[in-house]
């Protein structure tokens, strides 16, 4: 087996909507100019080092199925993590993605103490440097791997040791430093273990604020090194844990409030933790578009039938055009972008898999903002709102919602003695007109 | 037909763990002390008017089942109003429950415009204050129907329309001030309209908006007519609606604190609705807690195989063991209770069936306090908890609590260069110990 | 208000993709030929009764909101009865679905006594056989509604009460009969009360035995009057049952085999009561295709957020042509069709919403059939799996799945002694592939 | 660390339920008569090697926490293997557990080919026999495992490739012919491949076909050695494949009967297996005996907010009451039995941990026999399901079951013309009921 397994893939090109060849973007054509930025500024598209490269196609009831040269299914070493890392870039690349995201230990050589932990990951950075500079690829975010290790077993920032609280605060300064040197645009944390599987060995209390306070300190670290990128949790219900704190992008919203962290941390939403939380990914983006705190995306799919996280590539144009309409609508992204979280199937065990993969899910992501676009240039969603809340911008309307006494209101409808009923809301109407755009 | 169905039933008696008798309490024994406190003052109890009284043992695959002197599956007329009400009292009376609860709607006729709502709210409200008077029966909380109604098909406080939003704004009002009248304990609002059926018809920011400006009239109003009762939300994800903004408890506190309403709004936690939440009963009361908003409980039970509220009456013995141990730990209900927000099911269509129902709950209950407070009195398990975070006592704990920056943290931890891991979480053998006490 | 609603929509016609009339169709035009069939013949749609003129607009927790001459909220009349039919029969001849389905219950005046029941169903089938002559709309199937009324409250077929089995065969008598008078091509059972509430009260394998001889008594009859139509089950999980004994078409399969149906009885899929299941609505197609029990099909939607019946309009194009896909590969329907099961929203009170939800529904089926067709012409789908599971066409295969003995069959792979893996699944890339043609 | 880590663990003894020990029996006593057999023979407890002896304390998102002597996160080397099975059997002979199960790699050392797969298992049956000889610890059942490896990530008995087939019946042929020669008393197949992640690459019909043979091969293979015991399928929905075929009982149940093989094979129904199918477990076992499949347990719970197989230890006396009570209602178990196929927590890393584990499961499942035998000689639940089906042993409920056609139960219907109404469900007192012995 070649070290590079890559080297006979040529550059992934747009070829249009009517190629025939499955190793080709037909929609997505980065410098196209949608709504006055190009389609590459629009999606900020990066590919995840750890599915895509650390994960060797294991399942919690079988061993992974991936042959690769970097042997991802046993403990890396210096030379391996070298070979996955050019073998990362040239995948990077040869993909046209402009950028990738990391953890720590997806990257670098095995560690057991925190000292071998800072050189193995120094070595690596400097490895990565020379990699991202040759090639052009940049960092959407960086983010420190809080969770496979035993130590992490019981939680790392909501751990019942203070020493292992120390542990994690040690692994995130080095990376979110790392991140800074490597002009990452964001640092995300994802608390998989930051909550219990079992409220009965749990203070719950204590825990929540062990993370406030943690997450304190790594926005003050964030601003004493000079890093500007955005600060970014990542909700999900349940799994690895059986309840995590930062359940979705609501509970997040109350989170920040609580100590103090709104307008410093902003969340990165994942579609399948989305679905696993028992909310559409549109309605987590909505929901933190209109508190304040969207930041990036980590865009995969659940599947509807399956309980856990799946992370399949996103197949789904028509739910994706909603996702990206709410996107467009908040503004877009600022910092964030579109992380595939995404792993190939365990059957799919060639490397050309790895493309189509990400070769769909871009050109999903593609079509869906074209549509989004259209629908936005079209207006008639957006008029159909604004006539269904017009009594709001009214005289009555605006004193309803910002002067009235509850008292004033009750005798205004009082004296109105109406047996008003609502209009239609036209749900199937506006449903047809988006499938008009997809 | 006789016009009063439980004339037969004589008062529901404590006759100790061995009686026979079906119609008895076993272990509900009003006086008897735990924990410093009489079992009635820890529980709290009350009757729901909707589910026992007007709801006519309909579903949505079928028509009303129970064939009852006040004809709940008809519009309710003046007369029969006073049959309902006369048997509701009946039934809270035998029972020796010391609360109840309901809806403007449930008790009052039908009225088609304000006008008529006031004067049929205001008649219903003396004859239930006579029947209060004289049976003893007090007021948990009263809360106004602000769904049923088609009026309200697009939401009350979250309507597009602001004449609707003046409408709910109205029978707030009027049922704030009846509950205050009948010496309430508190007032409830549950917003199941309050989300929306379709994202793509919706303005999710302004409605959230206007649903925080209602919240804030209905505390501004609280305050004028010196109501000191708690204002309390009642969280739930969905049903009716696709999706409803007050999801669960730590949803509702983000909510608050967004809209300033912390210290003045707390929550009423539905059992059912935790769990369609996707978060355990305890969980949600120990989330109350922790974040200071615990408020009351409607007490009933879903059931896991199935997606709606089936509001069962609760049977779940050890399961409320430890939603009694959260509510211990946090200090007991202050102004709240439990109100059995739960139905006989469609079939059970005889008088009796509701003595059953209220019955084997109220027995549950009084079960798991006992055995909660037996737990707490026993002390191990919060001493195994005491000991797994004693690490958060000592200097350091402190420190890295309070005052650490990450750089401090980070630095101790990488002197330490320790391989630490946690010590067994021991969930095991506290499920045993448990289960010791159920 | 008038008593013909639809007075004023023209019928609804055939426009084009390009179409920008909301009441047109852009992809159903009756009489194109798609794999040698119109798609007329492909689709066989049929609007159902229930939901769209005796459902009022009710659900759980609020009343009707449909304002309409026929009263739905109200206890049908004969002369509503009457005004609900010529009002759905203008519907039906102007959308131009060929066909339309119905419970007795939904068009005939109340009854309360079988004698009574008899005369409303004949009264409303005659007026329903003019209708249907003069304008062509043909009954795709009837049914009997056996879960409504309260004397089904613990089931029909698998009533504990013998009285109550005679009263449901007694209304399948009826409505068969006429079902074969009015020319239907299938005959449906849905048993949403044929399971139970509660384990406790129910005998399981007695109530299995009588819902076996029920339907061995309908298909007597059925040859005894000489129906030539199907008789069709229709699965679902539960609701209003928590549990239904016809949970999915595997277990309807397991069922029919029991009691000697195979043959005889087919499935009627619905693709909300699959998705409750926990089955996609593709892999139930493609199960009642395997076992050979594929019959028809109630078309609707639920929502991926919510666990009940939702019965939504379909929007899904993608999702639909892969159960399009299963369909044409089975050979198509035979006597079923496609029956929209669906309800337009509670908010969507205005008639026209009836339109909206039907047109949408229907071009999405039609846009489906296409891709599926020509996912088919391309054959790559196909080809892809013919080649994955070539070696079962070989001779090794063909003996290891015909006559191989485990011996021999061990003794083959203990010779080989490989470390055979299996070959990349591919799922990516075929993902993309149905991409290209949704 | 030593090597036999239970070494300093006395035997775990019956101490009656007032003992304070918790490595102590409370409820089982094993020879304590319950309705004629002793507790051990109601409840033929077994421990499974995977979870206790052979998973490392892994998640999908983290490395394995148990440190053990025989190195469970490492590939298995025969000295491995060997203190593995030592200290399997110290844990299984001081439980006290009768029986234990295994999988062909759970026990033997790692082998790469099919002929170092039958010396290594040989081997490894060899010293176990002797250990079983010595301890007297019986094998409840064998299983090959036919999902771990990648050759079967496509599937075992339903893989693409024959050549996979051929594999897996080899593993089957030794496992089965081990099980006999250690006297096992049973042998299981769980099909966790034996479904798809896509039906676009998947032909459902043939892999049924493939399954249903293997199948057959198996029961006359057994036949052929003269193995007595029981060949068993163990439904599961999902985990790790997106779709198992042997979904639940009545799907396994159809299954069989479309293959011939009612009657030779029968379920092995899990406990987490059956809530992940969205039935309750006392429902799977309710069909099961039903349908004359039941066959064995596995004891475990699955946590009622995830959706995935937690495989957690039971815990729950009154859910597991309703189980034990169909399982006394059908007869008991004949081969089978209760197999605790439950994992310790990741958390639990203990060896100790192991035994509260067990402990807890074990009391759990002896209360709840107690219970339900106490519930079957208390006599009122019978009764009461008696009196609610008494109409069908009259003479016109046998005729109706039996021989009446469907006009002869119509005309009955029409001449009695009745307005009957079901009896009450009593589901509330039947509930209160079993509080009573629980």
């Amino acid at each position: 087996m070649t070290d590079r397994v890559f080297a006979d893939i040529e550059p992934i090109k747009y070829e249009g909507p009517d190629s025939d060849n499955m190793l080709a973007y037909r929609y997505y054509d980065p410098k196209r100019q949608v709504l006055g930025k190009s389609m590459e500024e629009h999606l900020r598209l990066a590919v995840c080092y750890w599915h895509s490269f650390a994960w060797p196609g294991a399942d919690i009831f079988g061993a992974g199925t991936f042959e690769r040269p970097w042997m991802p299914a046993q403990a890396c070493t210096e030379d391996m993590a070298e070979i996955k890392l050019q073998n990362a870039f040239d995948f990077f690349e040869r993909l046209g993605a402009p950028f990738f995201c990391f953890h720590d230990v997806d990257a670098m050589a095995v560690a057991n103490t925190t000292q071998e932990h800072q050189r193995n990951l120094a070595a690596i950075a400097d490895a990565m440097q020379k990699r991202m500079e040759t090639g052009g690829t940049k960092l959407l975010w960086g983010t420190a791997n809080l969770f496979s290790h035993p130590r992490y077993a019981a939680g790392a920032a909501t751990s019942p040791d203070p020493d292992i609280y120390a542990w994690a605060a040690f692994q995130v300064r080095e990376m979110l430093e790392t991140t800074h040197r490597l002009g990452g645009a964001n640092y995300v944390l994802w608390g998989g273990r930051e909550g219990y599987d079992s409220i009965l060995n749990t203070k719950l209390g204590q825990e929540l604020d062990q993370l406030g306070r943690f997450l304190n300190m790594v926005v003050e670290h964030k601003h004493k090194i000079g890093f500007t990128g955005k600060i970014l949790i990542e909700p999900k219900p349940h799994e690895p844990a059986k309840h995590q704190y930062d359940r979705d992008t609501a509970t997040v919203y109350g989170f920040l409030e609580r100590y103090g962290l709104i307008g410093e941390v902003f969340v990165n939403i994942e579609a399948n933790h989305a679905t696993l939380a028992g909310n559409s990914f549109e309605h987590e983006i909505a929901t933190a578009v209109a508190l304040g705190v969207f930041g990036s995306i980590d865009i995969n799919r659940g599947d509807p039938q399956n309980g856990w996280d799946t992370d399949q590539f996103p197949n789904d144009v028509p739910g994706l055009t909603l996702a990206l309409l709410e996107i467009l609508k908040g503004g877009g992204f600022d910092t964030g972008g579109f992380n595939f979280d995404s792993k190939v199937r365990r059957q799919s065990i060639d490397p050309v898999d790895l493309y189509y993969g990400h070769i769909g899910g871009i050109d999903v992501l593609a079509k869906a903002l074209l549509n989004a676009a259209a629908l936005i240039e079209d207006g008639r969603l957006q008029k159909f709102a604004d006539e269904r809340y017009a009594g709001w911008q009214g005289e009555f309307g605006q004193k309803a919602l910002k002067s009235a006494t509850l008292a004033e209101l009750a005798d205004h409808a009082l004296q109105a003695n109406s047996t008003k009923r609502p209009s239609s809301g036209r749900q199937e109407y506006l449903e047809n007109l988006i499938n008009r755009f997809v």
